[in-house]
């Protein structure tokens, strides 16, 4: 099997084997197979696209380049979530304890990582004491006992992605569906859950910028996920802006207790009893997502989430009374109000460019070796369709660094796009792939 | 001028700027473009091709990769010629010393190298004495002396061609027009004549099967030269057999020689008077291609030509007995008959069939280190069309090396498509391609 065969066939459009793709990705691992003959391969994929078929072989190729995580030792049917990317996303903060509470179990692995914030397990380092570092063991009897742990990832998985993904960012090809999905898809399966239930973003502030792109990118991993025995439902949200009104560590925390104390952002609110539904549903607690939506609100309603909540963070060390006080959490010494200069209605919030304002302030990593100032961020305090006035506070800026402060209200400002037609507020859930059916709404 | 930006510029189908075209390639020989990004680029320029200006800037860009040898020591308008490539191809011995006698300069630059057989430097080996390494002044004086020296190339001609070249064949990008013509071209226009003259062959033994494929290559080479001024004609040439009846270098140039005394195959003289009208012609030693071809074929029928690589022979040193003896070239001790097993007419010679099978016989280099029998070869003696009845010879092997006589023949035969049906010798000249018209005959 010569690396040079492969590239052709793809090339020409022929599909390619289970065998061939295993031998593609082994190669590239085992430095058989070059970056140059990779680079060659991954654009030949641009142009070509991959089947089903294929795009499912090269995530089970994928995954078997690492250490696949085994949940076996908890009971129940493990479901698994992800966000393909947005700003403000603290979803996994809500509906972990709201699905636990369901009965489903969450074994959720996060990152810290790069980007606009933190990951989960930065934005939990809020709550004093809370420790994500668990053993294997620890993580399992966890999950066992109150059906929920957050842990940060351990392991190698899915190295070859890794290794794809660094080649793809510097050959300009990153945005290839298969590629795309197999990327996705391959993390989750390689994290152990049973099933996965994908939120894709769709808008100016996401990577797929119409609800048809995805739409595809949703139907490529549902297939992927059938084709690999790891049931999948997508659902296709807005990001014409930023999710909820906080863009930070320490105060997406806060908005995800106040979410669970049914004092929630509606948009929040709604995104999480909707994917939460399907995690429901999926982890058999529920006979339809209508019937699962409805316990779940029963449980938001009554304080089964909230006193989840409390649970994960008494089970894992942290400190209760932040839930009660979420005051206690780290407060920045500067709060400055960023101010409209036009009169109109909210129009759209470039969720990117509040992320990078936040990033700006200091609530995110630029580099590995970036240090995330926890009670920094930027909490909107107007959205998509409100009415402004000049004056009036659009949003308000938290940081520890005076110097970034006229930077980050610049931001923000071209951020709000303002203008003097009247604007709805978006419709936040625009469609739902299943294995079964395609729906945009 | 970032590599990912000009990668997927090209990706996405935008024309990229002589700016962009020359950053991409010093940065390649520089190593701040790196192997997999250049595979990356190869491959969208595959699916996504190249405008003429692309093509030309990146012929440029090549050529100014390294040395460009200045001819202009010469007196006259320098042709140079170039074939892609055919088994049996020895015009340039022939069409040479017929162009020198009418007057134009002939500066030829040849390789030795890897194929089936040795290339015209090996070739002129057989020739007792033939000096081909010439230093830049003796080769200039030569010329101006006699209009005609042939040297072995020197010096570091387009060096990029050779990198992206052996890029290319490892990543599945070899076939790419713009990629194919610009490669050709920049070795030529590096090699510093004023004009170019084009062979290129169609067929199953040649790289463009079609005459359709070779038409357009040829169109991409002579609007290269057009734009870089430096007037090229292609003519397009039947490679549906081996050229002539020798393969193999002694014999080659035997063949070669038997055709400056008129008394070479049809398919030789009428290809070296063709090629060498149009070198005439542009050479400005006749009014029109026509004009030109009544010139060489006078000078090829009262011996002027024959003369000419007398001349040329003496002048590089080596033993003109052997134009007019070339029975004293050298002689392979095994000379073997192949037979034809079956009664018919021969529709198809596979030309890269018989080339392999001359390399069998120890005429060509597998590797840069094999040496050269230049006695080796095959002569064939039954063309296109011809009749055939069982145990007739079709060819004759020459060889030193015994063991190889068997497979060598089994190749030969198969080479040999006989069938019941009479068949035509194939029309040789096919098309042609200048600057301002296009024919296909």
């Amino acid at each position: 099997m010569r690396a040079y065969d492969l590239i052709l066939k793809k090339r020409n459009g022929q599909e390619l084997t289970k065998f061939e793709i295993e031998s593609l990705i082994n190669g590239y691992m085992s430095g058989n197979v070059t970056d140059y003959q990779m680079a060659a391969f991954l654009m030949a994929v641009f142009f070509k696209g991959m089947t089903p078929a294929e795009t499912s072989e090269l995530t089970t190729a994928i995954v078997n380049s690492g250490e696949i995580v085994d949940l076996s030792g908890i009971t129940g049917r493990k479901i698994d979530k992800h966000s393909t990317g947005g700003v403000g996303d603290k979803t996994t903060l809500v509906l972990g304890p709201l699905v636990a509470a369901a009965g489903v179990p969450v074994a959720k692995m996060s990152g810290r990582g790069l980007g606009h914030t933190g990951g989960t397990i930065d934005k939990l380092d809020s709550i004093k004491g809370f420790n994500t570092s668990l053993s294997k063991e620890e993580f399992i009897a966890n999950v066992n006992k109150i059906k929920i742990a957050i842990g940060g990832q351990t392991g190698n998985l899915a190295p070859a992605d890794k290794k794809l993904y660094a080649l793809r960012d510097v050959t300009a090809t990153v945005d290839s569906l298969p590629l795309i999905a197999s990327s996705i898809m391959s993390k989750k399966i390689a994290a152990g859950a049973d099933a996965i239930v994908l939120d894709v973003k769709a808008g100016s502030g996401a990577f797929m910028k119409t609800v048809n792109d995805a739409v595809e990118l949703a139907k490529a991993m549902v297939q992927i996920g059938s084709l690999v025995g790891r049931e999948t439902a997508a659902v296709i949200t807005d990001m014409d802006q930023p999710l909820g009104n906080a863009v930070g560590n320490s105060m997406e925390v806060t908005e995800a207790i106040n979410c669970l104390k049914g004092n929630g952002p509606d948009d929040l609110t709604e995104l999480c009893l909707t994917l939460g539904s399907h995690m429901v549903f999926l982890g058999d607690k529920a006979g339809s997502p209508e019937e699962a939506r409805s316990l779940l609100e029963k449980i938001l309603q009554d304080g089964q989430g909230l006193e989840k909540l409390r649970q994960l963070v008494e089970n894992q060390g942290g400190d209760v009374r932040f839930i009660d006080e979420p005051e206690l959490m780290p407060k920045a010494d500067q709060i400055v109000d960023v101010k409209a200069s036009d009169n109109g209605y909210v129009k759209r919030i470039e969720a990117e460019q509040i992320g990078l304002a936040a990033m700006t302030l200091g609530a995110g990593r630029e580099t590995k070796e970036s240090e995330i100032d926890l009670s920094a961020g930027i909490v909107l305090t107007k959205k998509i369709g409100d009415k402004v006035t000049a004056g009036d506070t659009i949003a308000v800026m938290h940081t520890n660094n005076r110097e970034k402060i006229a930077a980050a209200n610049q931001m923000i400002t071209e951020a709000f796009v303002i203008t003097q037609e009247k604007t709805d507020s978006p419709k936040l859930i625009l469609g739902l792939v299943t294995k079964d059916k395609v729906e945009v709404f």
